[in-house]
């Protein structure tokens, strides 16, 4: 289900024991197509405005749902971060001598690793959308799509892990 | 594991056949006190400046994954939208002689019932926060924080069914 050996925790770091049953179960309703195969390739925020171009594929049954999603310049993707271990608790994103707990982080290592990104909408073709600003590896499983109409683009975030 | 009934179709709504099995599992974090009993009562959407006070409280393992999360003052809150049906993929919010996709809409009926809302952290007190701004009925279940980075609040959305 997880690939924890993919991320060894850190000094500092804290993992608890996983409950033994889900409370709640997910469909992948599509998957995201990116330039990067590799973790270590993706950028930390995506990029809306310079970003490349990145495709988000829809599958059956769900592509009727997205029907007017033309109108809606800025779209907030969800997706499932399905190479993240989930048992950390605490962080230590920067090597130093502490830790942050993970709510307190934007790290893609979470209990549920939902990532949620804003993306601007450059087309529609059938069941695919062409879109700048994700971050993610190629193939990550897209979770839900969502109109934005928040005041995206005055963001000014600092880099995170 | 949904209540369907609660959501009956409208004119020009089409729901589809659900998948048989889930591709990955959530577990709930915590859940969330609002005044809110009934979905009625609930806002359209939260008002992070002038909204009601509401709790957060998170359960075991996670609270010390709350560790730094006070340094913040804008939280995203993931929840999950227990009540609503899962398989309409066009919807008709004003009741009117159309339908638009689920996608295009920030309705809670969707085939991952995830809600993405941003909030001003008040306090922490041990395992539980107060904030402001959220619109969730009273035990809602809690996915995930993350602290927010973005101008939340030069936000100008117009109200959403």
């Amino acid at each position: 289900m997880t690939d924890i050996l993919a991320d060894p925790l850190r000094p500092h770091e804290e993992a608890v024991t996983l409950p033994e049953s889900f409370d709640a179960g997910i469909w992948f309703v599509g998957r995201i197509r990116t330039p990067w195969t590799r973790r270590e390739e993706c950028p930390k925020r995506g990029d809306a405005e310079a970003g490349p171009l990145c495709r988000i594929e829809i599958a059956e049954p769900w592509v009727p749902a997205l029907a007017g999603i033309e109108r809606h310049q800025t779209l907030q993707v969800l997706y499932w971060m399905h190479l993240s271990r989930r048992d950390a608790v605490r962080q230590n994103p920067h090597f130093d001598d502490a830790s942050t707990g993970t709510f307190a982080l934007r790290s893609p290592l979470r209990p549920n690793p939902i990532a949620s990104s804003l993306v601007r909408l450059i087309g529609v073709e059938g069941a695919v959308l062409t879109v700048r600003g994700l971050d993610c590896i190629d193939g990550t499983p897209l979770i839900d799509l969502k109109p934005e109409f928040g005041a995206l683009w005055c963001d000014t975030s600092p880099p995170m892990r």
